[in-house]
C-alpha cells in the first residue's frame, strides 16, 4: 500500500485526485498506476483501470489469476467491475468511498455472475493516511 | 443499433463473443467498437470501453454529455460504471444479460453517487436479433 500511496502522490503532483493502484502477483509488482482522468481527459483513466491494462499487457492475458490489487481508495463500480472481469483474487483498499448509496464492492465483487468472487478488505493500517491525502486535496481545491 | 450489430459481426469474425457498441452525439456517430477481449488478451477490451475510450479521445473530454450509447448486449458492471463515469445521457441495449444475480444497470446507472443518472432502455425492435447472434455463437462454441 505504501507504493500505491506513492502513486497517489504522483497524481496529486499533476493536480489529479490523489489515487494510486498497484497489482502484485507471486510477490512481485506487475503494474502500478495513478489517476490521470483530468490530464488525459478520459473517463476511463482511473488508477485501477490503468494498472489492470498494464498488467494484462505484461502477462499477455486477460486473466490476472492469483493477483492482488492495492488501491488507495475504495473502487468505483467501473473499477470494481474491471477487477472482477480480470479475475483478480483480492482487493485491498485504503480510504472508504462515502458518497455511494450502495455497497457496490459487495454487490459486484461477490456477484455470482462470473463464477468468480474477488475477496476484499480495508487496509486498517493505511486507511487514515489514504483518507487524509484525499481530504487535504479537496480542501485545497475548495479554497481555490 | 444496426451499426452496433455490424460491429458485433466483426467481433464474431475474429472468434470473439459478438458484442458491438456505437456512441452518438448530436446525431453523429462519434465512436464505434467491438469486443476484443480474447484477441487483445485484455479484460478491459469490451466493446463499450473501447468505444468510450475512442469518444473521449475524439472529443478531448472525459465528459460525454448528451451522448447516447447503443450496445448489442446489456452492459456488465464495469461497462455500466464506465458509461456512468463518462456522464453518458442514455444507454440503449439489445439483448438482456441473464447470468446476473443483480439488476446492475438499475443499481449503477441510477445511483446517486455521481449526481448523474444515465437513462436506459431495451431496444425491443432489435432485441431478438442481438440475442440470436449471441445464442448462435455459443451454440457453435459448444459444438466445438
Amino acid at each position: 500500500m505504501e507504493i500505491a500511496i506513492k502513486e497517489a502522490l504522483k497524481a496529486k503532483k499533476h493536480g489529479e485526485v490523489p489515487i494510486g493502484a498497484v497489482i502484485v502477483k507471486d510477490d512481485k509488482i506487475i503494474a502500478k498506476a495513478y489517476n490521470k482522468r483530468e490530464r488525459k481527459k478520459n473517463a476511463l483513466y482511473h488508477a485501477e483501470i490503468l494498472a489492470i491494462n498494464k498488467a494484462c499487457k505484461k502477462l499477455k492475458s486477460w486473466r490476472l489469476d492469483n493477483a492482488t490489487i492495492y488501491v488507495t481508495l475504495e473502487p468505483c463500480p467501473m473499477c470494481a467491475g474491471a477487477i472482477s472481469n480480470a479475475r483478480i483474487k483480492k482487493l485491498i483498499y485504503g480510504a472508504s468511498e462515502k458518497s455511494s448509496d450502495q455497497n457496490f464492492l459487495e454487490l459486484i465483487l461477490s456477484s455470482t455472475r462470473l463464477n468468480h468472487k474477488t475477496l476484499y478488505e480495508k487496509d486498517e493500517q493505511y486507511e487514515q493516511q489514504c483518507s487524509q491525502l484525499l481530504k487535504d486535496f479537496f480542501k485545497k481545491i475548495r479554497k481555490k
